[in-house]
């Protein structure tokens, strides 16, 4: 395996070197690519992005608003204008809104919460009082409760398993966690699971407020009265209508009843202020909990139960609005039915301006721009498709229904998906599947950082080296490659990638536009150009970015997925995964080993009376063969397919139609028509949302959590599917390697 | 060096297998010993140690209190009764304390200092108001200054350093630093070195406060009001009466001028609360600092300078005042000439029940006991001295002009000194010299914790595993060993230990006492009898081990030093500092790299404005072989000594006497007449505080030092210094060998 692993290094490190050639392109044909994005560039504009964006924060726009419903006409006639095919693709989903929030401290101390965001003279729209959405969580269940309250930490498993060394149950209380360690969804879900009957989310000003920097509107963090709104739809099971698993919102589709549906919370839950949050959090009593636990809130943190009891009481209207996604597509020149798709939703939680339109005007920007040149003949060899998406927010609904209503067509035609969600001023990022690693280090190689005039890849370098450890900086040094991340749940790529194995990525700028305006009335035009992204600059640089990205993909004569990239990332992924199944094993010994000698016990301050941790069952070997002889082997056919590929400079057009089809096709072979377990609708077997993190990616999901569940019989029969996954994926390569050696 | 340095640790753990034998005993003289302990303990009294503690904490007994004297009479009364031949060694001493005391915000928000602490109906003591001292730090300057504020977060070098490249300077300012971080004299220090005019230290919540737990009276935690007193003098160049350093301040002593001392702080500092601390730091702008710098009040913490000035006004009063030690002594049945010499101090900043007394009524318990065995005929064979030290807190007062006074006498007689100060409910702690390490240990093994009922050195070692972490744990498995701990600054020992050479130790029980009483009114009686030690189980413990420190060193036919083990101590630092400089070339040389690449400019936010690094000189190779030939040297010596020791089961009282009288002087040779650079009072070449960390040890200061400040000459000669010191230290232990080989 580490033959083969460095091999991949070797590779990898040798595209520093050839940033002359661009990947996917005969040599004839790169400095005509070049002169397109050039080109290109010159058509973008800081001054549109600033228009649109102003226009289309200028009032709340969730699902179902007004001014949700314009901005999908605003955008859909200026794709129109440009010249693109335009729909408004409508569904019909289940969005829930508030119809009662209360919240109360019982007891001698009684406090109301408000529960109400302040209008600021400083922020022109946070006024907007009569159409804004209340703060609440969407996907919450109806409930009145009234208990006592524990404090839970993030509230992930990890938190519970402390809180029973402490002796506390949450059973039959309302827990509190705060905002962050974790996907929002995830708290209320473990709550439930623990017995919880309730569930308050609150933003602790150490996560995005006075710890962090001063508060709006004097700097940009979060104010005390000011809210988290958001989701808690158990995503990670399956995201979109949830009332329509599987299949697309449409006006006959067969719906679950809500009673049926699995991924509404099964309890009451609420996101605060911490001005809310204060008097509930020092009516605690309890033990002090652990300093990770503490957050910035001038009181002594302490697990409860409280004092005295908190009442809660939550309805909702549970109505079905209409979504309205912009689809704007431009046939190809050359391989209509082959299209690269361009993605960023539009509806935002209240004016939305940096979550999510400052991803979206670029996109639009990119669109622009394309129309233009093509209006001028130069018109892209494959199809372009650009989507607005509604209903991000809640639950993916605008993306998850339309990728479910065309499946099929997608997955013939899809060649690449690419999303953006916001953007700030600072530095690249990108996620996606490890396919494109190469193809989008060349880009951030193309692109110029606006602030500095080195390439956006070079800025990312230096700030990895200037803020890595002094003792690792020699080994980065030199380096100019970016590992790309990989994608978890969290924005529209999910249906693409995770449910139907289309190569997906997401692109961003950030790290110098923090702030605490996330999902509350603040974020606003006013904050965003303040703070995030003055002058558009980093909304042109998103466009050069994922125009790039575009415009390669859809004029490349073989197109540039690298799978041996992707196989060698798989390999580390896995050989993390063995390592994690020695340590805990190894961990498991040397704990039980210390429990049957007492020094937990010997170790423990008698008055603090925490339970002693308890012997743990060993953990056993597994036979991870099928899923090393299938890596050993897809590591060969990916070096070898890419060392055919790169000595192959020119093809005949039905050699590189079969040979790309089956490029941005092979993806797909690594799904498992059945799904993860518990969770059929994600079928990628290398990335998927962690059930307990949520947003977060746990990569080859099947054998990880299973390991870490200690779910023994599970993990085996995830060897197998993943190696079968794995060989399938390999022989759709290989046919790829017959095709080039024809 | 490695190979020497694997046999150390082969002989190190031979300790734990060797428990039948205890070192410095012939065999024959085992069982005896062993049942004086077991008679010793039993004359040992909780009740005893709660009525004195009682007694000495009931009003405040600062230097000058008329409760400090009363003190020191009750004890002596005590020592006297018990048949100890006792002095009270009285020395006159400046001691400066408060007689204006103004500190305000001015500007458009007005703030007066309450610098007050608040009597509580829950705490007996605390309304003592007309005898406590005001809060203050004692040897700060007079001063009335009025500037802007700058906040320096612990106020050490580094800080000054991150304030640089953030732009900001203290020059004519007044700083306020938190306390932590390092001992709160450096902080004015490095302030008025850095052209502040003006010092505050407060004590922010994150500290001692409520972050870590319910604030007095509900838990042991500081709080609003409450400060910590304590001492600026300058002791890491030295302790003592500033006006008469090298010698005591006897009433014909030669004094220095208060204008000629240079260990008086020479700008006022203020000790504040976090109430009083909050409205300056509320006042500051620019830079929001870095988040390690952040305590726990409800603001965002910035580098200043503030928007108001602040105005600091302080006089005191430069009196002197009368100081009394006890000196308890019993002469030795066999060995008057060789004194076992035990320590803690008596006074308090205010009523000081757990710093010091606590520390003090277990030496009283342990006096009391070895009177008792003395009346019945077993009585110590060397001469024991008990002391109760006054004036510690202003600068060791007691302690080193009794030192200074008796520095001949104890050159010759001294063969150990131990020191306690202060004890809580706990763990087993001991630092001091290396030479102490193994007879520590074997004295840890036969004290059984009063908690759990196991050795305090079982348990030490149950936390140390249990609280590792997992991936050390096998590593720590079954090593029932406690390194020691290298002794800097902050308690009675440094006059014996750093300026006389001495072999001397610091012992206590610690970790499960914690509290926010520090230096404030409320280290009382009923702070300490509910939160630190209820039932004084700990103090007794405290007596037992320290009481067999005693009696070990005090009946042993050989004294147990384990020259080896010291040897191989020495080493370790010594390849820690070489590693210090390597990592240092390296690091200067990658930074230097990264420089003129440009990569801190790439990498910085332009809106930050922070300056960039410059270029560094590069650090040179240093010849440390005088020191790698006299270590090897000593290791090979120290080896032998202890296998002729062990092995020699019987000697006459002649070579007894003269290689016990080698034994205990040897450490002396490891000073140097001239002292470290700037402080020619610290003479030891192998222990110090840190010039800049205060308490904090430096060891091999005079290398590490130089190298910490790049003083490349300097360093050269503490290479030469060093190795000179090796050598002589070397040359007396052969000198042992040839005794034993007669």
């Amino acid at each position: 395996m580490r033959l083969t692993f460095s091999l991949i290094l070797t590779l990898i490190s040798s595209v520093t070197f050839s940033q002359q050639k661009i990947s996917g392109f005969f040599p004839t044909n790169v400095s005509k690519q070049l002169e397109i994005e050039k080109q290109f560039d010159g058509y973008l504009n800081a001054k549109n992005q600033d228009t649109w964006l102003k226009f289309l924060s200028s009032r709340p726009h969730h699902v179902g608003s007004v001014q949700g419903k314009a901005n999908a006409d605003y955008m859909a006639n200026l794709f129109r204008q440009w010249g693109y095919e335009t729909e408004l693709a409508t569904y019909n989903v289940l969005f829930p809104t508030p119809k009662t929030r209360q919240l109360e401290l019982l007891g001698p101390n009684p406090y109301k919460a408000k529960l109400q965001e302040t209008a600021l003279k400083e922020d022109q729209t946070s006024g907007q009082l009569s159409e804004q959405l209340p703060t609440y969580n969407a996907f919450s269940a109806d409930g009145d409760v009234t208990a006592e309250l524990v404090f839970v930490n993030w509230g992930v498993p990890a938190d519970y398993e402390l809180l029973e060394k402490m002796g506390i149950s949450v059973k039959g209380k309302i827990v509190i966690a705060k905002y962050g360690g974790s996907w929002r969804g995830i708290k209320p879900k473990v709550a439930a699971e623990h017995g919880a009957i309730g569930c308050l989310i609150y933003s602790d000003p150490r996560e995005d407020g006075y710890f962090q920097g001063d508060v709006y509107p004097v700097g940009p963090f979060r104010p005390e009265q000011s809210v988290q709104r958001g989701s808690v739809m158990d995503m990670p099971v399956y995201p979109g209508d949830p009332t329509t698993p599987f299949v697309a919102s449409t006006a006959d589709a067969k719906r679950l009843k809500r009673e049926e549906v699995t991924t509404i919370m099964k309890i009451p839950v609420l996101p605060i202020s911490y001005e809310d949050a204060l008097p509930l959090l020092k009516s605690l009593k309890g033990p002090v909990v652990p300093e990770s636990w503490r957050g910035s809130l001038p009181i002594t943190y302490h697990a409860g139960p409280s004092e005295s009891k908190v009442h809660l009481k939550l309805a909702f209207n549970w109505d079905y609005k209409p979504i309205y996604n912009v689809i704007a597509t431009m046939k190809g020149s050359t391989y209509p039915d082959q299209w690269v798709i361009r993605g960023n939703h539009h509806d935002g939680w209240v004016n939305g301006a940096s979550d999510p339109l400052s991803g979206m005007v670029a996109e639009m920007d990119e669109a622009r721009a394309i129309a233009e040149m093509a209006k001028k003949g130069i018109r892209p060899k494959r199809t372009v498709v650009f989507c607005a998406w509604d209903g991000e927010e809640p639950s993916l609904l605008g993306s998850t229904e339309w990728v479910e209503d065309h499946a099929d067509e997608l997955k013939k035609k899809a060649v690449v998906y690419l999303n953006s969600d916001g953007n700030s001023r600072g530095f690249f990022g990108f996620g996606g599947s490890h396919a494109l690693e190469k193809y989008v280090n060349e880009v951030a190689a193309d692109v110029v950082d606006p602030q500095t005039g080195v390439s956006v890849l070079e800025r990312r370098y230096a700030r990895m080296l200037a803020s890595a450890e002094t003792s690792s900086k020699s080994k980065i040094y030199g380096n100019r490659y970016m590992k790309i991340g990989a994608l978890g749940a969290g924005s529209d790529y999910s249906p693409f990638f995770q449910h139907l194995g289309i190569p997906s990525g997401n692109v961003g700028y950030g790290g110098e536009g923090n702030g605490g305006e996330y999902h509350s009335i603040y974020d606003s035009y006013d904050h965003f150009t303040r703070f995030k992204d003055p002058g558009l600059q980093y909304g042109v640089a998103l466009a050069k970015t994922a125009g790039r990205l575009m415009l390669r993909m859809a004029n490349a004569d073989v197109l540039p997925f690298d799978y041996s990239i992707l196989s060698g990332t798989i390999n580390g992924y896995f050989a993390e995964i063995k390592a994690l199944i020695d340590q805990s094993r190894m961990e498991v010994e040397v704990e039980n080993k210390l429990i049957a000698d007492k020094v937990y016990e010997l170790a423990a301050d008698p008055k603090e009376k925490l339970k002693l941790p308890v012997v743990k069952p060993a953990i056993p070997y597994l036979d991870f063969s099928p899923v090393e002889n299938a890596l050993s082997q897809l590591q060969k056919t990916t070096d070898l397919l890419k060392i055919s590929i790169t000595k192959a400079d020119k093809l005949d057009e039905s050699t590189l139609n079969k040979l790309n089809q089956l490029l941005y096709q092979a993806e797909q072979k690594l799904l498992d028509e059945k799904g993860l377990p518990r969770r059929p609708w994600y079928r990628h077997q290398i990335y998927a949302p962690g059930y307990y993190t949520g947003y977060g990616v746990k990569t080859l999901p099947g054998l990880r959590e299973g390991i870490e569940e200690k779910n023994w019989n599970e993990t085996k029969e995830r060897i197998e599917v993943l190696a079968k996954a794995l060989n399938r994926f390999d022989a759709a390569l290989q046919e790829g390697l017959s095709i080039l050696s024809k």
